[in-house]
C-alpha cells in the first residue's frame, strides 16, 4: 500500500499521516510508503514504514507528476487555497483549486491504474437560496469562489470515477475545530482560535455574536472519516462519489460552555467580542444544519459533544510548556 | 446594443439571430451590431443592423478574444461540444466546455465592463440518485461528462457574476423539439426526427415505446426564453444565476397525437417502431419532470401544447418544395 498526501504539511495532512503511522495499515494492507507533499516542505513523521516528502505546487502539472508516484494506491488530495485567499484573489484560487485538482486527476488518469483519490470539499458548497437543512440532495449553491471551486472539483472527481479513470471519494467537511496552530486566512479561523488561544492562555477575538450557529467537526474525527473514506468498498459508493461529512451544529455560546466545563471559567474571560462585518458577511452565508445520510450509512461519524473537541485539543495539540 | 452569439452557426444561435433581427432591439435599446461566431463560418442573416461573422475555437483564448469585441454588451454563450462527443472524448469535452467557458468568462472579465452573459446549460445536469420532480433546489448530479462540464460552467458563471466581473444568466434547457435539420448521433435525436421526418414525407424510427415520457421545448420558445434571459433586470436574478428553463412533459404517444391533429393521419404511418435497448438505456436515465419556479417568476415560458411545436416546425423550418 503506497500513499501520497497532497497538502501533507497541513493540519489535517499531518494528523492523517500520524494516524496512518499508528495503524500501519490501510484497506487491510500493510503500508509500504507514505509521501507527504506540499507547497512548503512538510514535517517528517515517525512511522513503521518509509516516509518521504516532496515540495511542489499543484497548480503546476510537472510538480504534480513529481509528487504522485506511478505506483501510488491511494491519493489524499487535501491541498487547496483556503476560502479567504480564494476570495481575495480569484486567479490564485482558480490555479490551485480548479487547475490544481484537474492536474491531480489528470496525473492519476495517466497512471492507468485507477488509484483511490480521497478529496476534501467543503460546506462552502452550500449557501444562499437553499432550503434548510442541507441534505445529500440539496443543490450546491456556493456563495464564495472557494466554494465554487470545491464543487467543480467534486464534479470532476465524480465524472473521472464514472469513467473508471480514478476511484474517487469526496467529502464536504464541516468547519474543523479546535484546529491547532496559528490563525490562517480562512474566514472560519476564529471558530478555532476563540477556543484554542484562551486554552493556551492568550486573548482571542470573536467577530460574531454568541448565538451564531455553525457545523463543526474535530480534527480527530475528520481524520478518522478521511481514512474511512479511503476504505469504503467501491461498490458501496454508488455513482455519486461526493457526500456530506457528518458534523454537529453548535452556537458560539455552546462552544464556550464546553470549554468552561472542561477547563474552568478562566479561558472564556480571554475572549474579546469585536463584531467584524466583513467576516460576518462570509460566514453568515454558510449553512449550519445537515442530514449527512449517505456518509453515516457508509460509517463516517460526527463528534458526540464539543466537550470532546476541547479534550482532543488538550490531548493532541496544546503546546507543552 | 452590441451582441455576440458564440455558437452562432447552430440551430438555436441562428434562430436567436433571426429573432433579434425581427425585433431590432434588446433590453429596450436599438441593436447596432450582431456578431455570429462559431467553429465553422456561420450563415449570415439579413437584419436592420450590422451583422458580422467570426470563426474560431472557444478552447483557444486568442480566438475567444477575437470573437468577443471589447465593446460588447451581451454575449450569448451557446457554444459547446455536444453530449455524445463529450462522452466519447473527455479531452475534447473539457477543452470546449470547461476551458472554453473559462476563456469566455476571462475575456469578459478582462473587458472591465461587466457584460451580460447568457449561458445554456442542460437538463443533463440532473440524473441518478435524485428525488423527482427536479426543482431549482435539486442537487446537480450529472451522469455524463457533458452534464458535469455544463454544471461547472454554471458554477463559474454564478461566481464571476457574484464578483461583479460579468452579469451572467444560465438556463438548463429541456430537449429541443421539433429540431430542424438532419438527425444526429445524440441519443435524443429521435425525439425530433419522429415528428420532423414524417412531416417531410420520410420514414423515421422510434426506439422507445409510446409511453416514454420526456421534457420538451420548441426552438421558438427556447429562443424567446434566451432573449428574455438577456432582458431580466439584474436585481431580479438574486445570487444564484442559473435556473431550470421551463419545458413540458409529454409521452411519445402525445407527441404523435399532436402531429396527427395538425397534419392528419398520414405522417404517423411513417414511424417504424424498433426498440433500441442502447438508446433506451441512456434516455430512460434522464429526468422528465421539473418545477421551474424561478424561471417562470422571471417570465420564461414553456409551450402551451405540443401542437404548437408541430405548427412552429411547419411555419419556421419545413423545407419548401
Amino acid at each position: 500500500m503506497k500513499i501520497v498526501i497532497l497538502g501533507g504539511g497541513g493540519v489535517i495532512g499531518q494528523k492523517t499521516a500520524h494516524a496512518l503511522a499508528a495503524s500501519g495499515t490501510l484497506r487491510g494492507q500493510q503500508i509500504e510508503r507514505l509521501v507527504l507533499a506540499d507547497i512548503a516542505p512538510p514535517a517528517v513523521i515517525d512511522a513503521p514504514f518509509a516516509v518521504g516528502t516532496r515540495t511542489g505546487d499543484i497548480a503546476n502539472r510537472a510538480d504534480v507528476d513529481a509528487m504522485i508516484d506511478a505506483d501510488v494506491d491511494v491519493v489524499f488530495h487535501l491541498a487547496a487555497v483556503v476560502s479567504g485567499q480564494a476570495e481575495a484573489d480569484l486567479d490564485i484560487g482558480l490555479a490551485a483549486n480548479l487547475h490544481g485538482t484537474l492536474n491531480v486527476l489528470e496525473r492519476c488518469r495517466a497512471l492507468g491504474t485507477c488509484p483511490i483519490v480521497v478529496y476534501t470539499s467543503s460546506m462552502a458548497a452550500y449557501g444562499g437560496e437553499v432550503p434548510d437543512p442541507i441534505t445529500d440532495f440539496s443543490v450546491h449553491n456556493p456563495q464564495t469562489s472557494y466554494g465554487a471551486q470545491k464543487v467543480i472539483g467534486e464534479l470532476l472527481l465524480t465524472d473521472y470515477s464514472r469513467r473508471g479513470l480514478i476511484d474517487g471519494r469526496g467529502f464536504r467537511l464541516p468547519t474543523i475545530s479546535v484546529r491547532p496552530g496559528a490563525a490562517n486566512l480562512a474566514a472560519s479561523s476564529f471558530m478555532s482560535s476563540i477556543i484554542r488561544e484562551p486554552l493556551n492562555g492568550a486573548e482571542a477575538i470573536c467577530p460574531v455574536d454568541p448565538a451564531f450557529e455553525h457545523l463543526y467537526l474535530s480534527p480527530r474525527a475528520c481524520v478518522a472519516n478521511l481514512i474511512r473514506g479511503a476504505e469504503i468498498e467501491t461498490e458501496a459508493l454508488g455513482m455519486n462519489r461526493c457526500m456530506l461529512m457528518p458534523g454537529r451544529t453548535w452556537t458560539i455560546a455552546q462552544l464556550i460552555e464546553a470549554m468552561t466545563r472542561i477547563a474552568g471559567p478562566e479561558p472564556a474571560r480571554l475572549i474579546r467580542w469585536e463584531p467584524q462585518p466583513e467576516v460576518q458577511a462570509i460566514v453568515m452565508g454558510w449553512r449550519a444544519r445537515t442530514e449527512p445520510v449517505k456518509a453515516l450509512l457508509l460509517g463516517l461519524r460526527a463528534d458526540e459533544s464539543f466537550d470532546d473537541n476541547v479534550r482532543y485539543y488538550l490531548e493532541d495539540d496544546r503546546p507543552r510548556a
